[in-house]
């Protein structure tokens, strides 16, 4: 009955790719399932297509009349929690799969404990299964879940001198077209996009993500202001079709208590240089993505302000993960380097 | 007698790849020559060893008892002038070539004029073969000669915010030993390192190219002081091996100016940030090496302090010309944007 691990770690990459189809937001993880027969034969596929619809087991038991006696391969261990759909576990049980294999476990304090209740009924069970590969990609939202806080992206854009304007507070067509879409793209795969009041005052931006003819995407994220001005009445924020959060607080760790409470598990955060420096400081960031044109401005407008560094041996160490052209600009993307003693977690 | 351009073309490359084993420094081109007979097979070849050695016509024809009847191939224009060495037109026409090839025409006020000495003794010459990359390939020596200033290379390192050090001045290991390996072989290509009495009298740099282990390397850059205050007498750079110029004066076109008028063509400005935003602010930069160490810091200490730039249109946009990772760190090389209408020049 025992297939290979060999066959395994395969089936699991299939699995994997499937994963893939499904949405990074939603505050869901993107996971992928694979109904094998005992000859190691595919026989059906599904995966998650975000919060309130099936999850990947229930959408690969869908597409086949019985399961009964088939291996069930899935990027995740099996929810065992009543949410807006039912467990997984008792799922897989009551359709008659004799075995699972999955690769990561759930980390939710409410769905764990779906391989126990597995074994319980009688149901082989295996897990670890190309545990790093898919750790690696659901990074983030295991990240958030596992620690209670969303996954926090910070971006910026600067001139090769770290200005984010001159010293008017000019600053338009610092980066080009290529940097500009991609940045809606990123907002697109975010479940929230932060700003502070200061920039909503100052800019009132629209904040949706927009394609390049400047359509709506199908997916927008939901506005989020931080600090404890009111958003004015006329602000274009306060008609973007995800709606407004306002949170009256300049306390972020609150907020993003708050915004994981909310189910958000992605926070893209967008500026102005005292939220970004802010989060920074408060060494609440996952990832950086900041965008250099090549260009030098010099004077007071830098992207980012004080961040508590008083000596060098407080500086944020970062670890560079991509380095990409852009037109003409330069997208760095970094996260908190492993070898730091300094930052705040 | 003529030969295909095509062959002129390859000949030409070979000189191109001889005169890249001749010394970056010391006021003269890098130069290739390749003597050639009636079939295109090369019989000798030369190159310029840097100012008062033979030049590079010279050193082939010093190669083979008797050039009568060959065709030299030579990337600059023969020059016509009696310096540390004699005219290599007049040294051609003795030695019987009958045909000279050239890339790019001498732009030395006192040096030009080769090729019609040539043609008045009844040598065959065609100027102009494989001028582009002969031409890319001095850009900063005939940039230099041709309006009479060094090439100015300017060099900064910063965190990815753009700061060059913590608030209280502290930088150690912001950049990594890839980097500062690098910078000293970037020293070693330049005539002079140009620093302001500001960082030596904080730093009391050496200001030495130095290898791997320490030691020095076979070719040293003068140290050039900008600025009003004297060097103090137990500065490091009063031992430099290469001599130490003190200017005595923040005029940076007037320093440049006695800087080509001693014979250096390539200047390393390695700072600090008001010596670097100087150069900037004057429109004087002709290369910019920007070094990116992992890392954010914040604060008031930028690598770049006020360049001018008051609005966004005047910002000074750039050309980047490569990106290399230099163990964490990335280097950026960036020129002047051609498209750019805001540069000083």
């Amino acid at each position: 009955m025992t297939q290979s691990s060999v066959t395994d770690a395969t089936l699991m990459r299939h699995a994997l790719s499937l994963a893939a189809h499904g949405p990074l937001t939603g505050g869901n993880p993107q996971v992928g399932c694979v109904l094998v027969d005992a000859h190691g034969t595919i026989v059906a596929e599904g995966w998650h297509r975000g919060a309130g619809t099936p999850h990947a087991e229930v959408d690969a038991l869908s597409k086949i009349p019985s399961a009964a006696g088939l291996t069930a391969v899935v990027t995740l261990e099996p929810c065992n929690h009543t949410g807006r759909t039912g467990p997984c576990s008792t799922a897989l049980i009551a359709a008659g799969v004799v075995r699972v294999v999955y690769a990561v476990s759930d980390p939710g304090a409410t769905s764990s404990g779906g391989a126990d209740h597995l074994r319980e009924a009688g149901v082989e069970v295996e897990g670890g299964v190309l545990a790093a590969e898919v750790e690696a990609f659901i990074h983030p939202w295991l990240t958030a879940t596992r620690r209670g806080r969303p996954w926090v992206t910070v971006k910026w854009a600067s001139s090769l001198d770290g200005r984010a304007a001159a010293a008017d507070g000019t600053s338009q067509w610092i980066t080009g077209t290529a940097t500009r879409q991609r940045v809606h793209e990123q907002r697109a795969d975010s479940d929230a996009i932060l700003v502070g009041t200061g920039t909503v005052l100052a800019d009132d931006p629209s904040l949706t993500a927009r394609g390049d003819g400047g359509e709506l995407m199908p997916h927008q994220p939901v506005p989020v202001v931080v600090g404890e001005r009111p958003v004015p009445q006329a602000a274009k924020l306060r008609s973007h079709p995800a709606g407004l959060i306002e949170t009256h607080s300049r306390d972020l760790e609150q907020v993003l208590a708050g915004l994981f409470g909310r189910g958000i598990r992605r926070v893209f955060v967008e500026g102005g240089p005292g939220v970004a420096s802010a989060f920074i400081a408060g060494g609440l960031v996952d990832e950086y993505l900041v965008y250099l044109a090549p260009t030098l401005i010099g004077g007071p407008k830098t992207a980012i302000g004080d961040i508590g560094v008083g000596t060098i041996g407080e500086q944020r160490r970062l670890a560079i993960t991509a380095i990409e052209r852009l037109g003409d600009d330069i997208l760095l993307v970094a996260r908190v380097s492993t070898s730091s003693t300094s930052e705040g977690f």
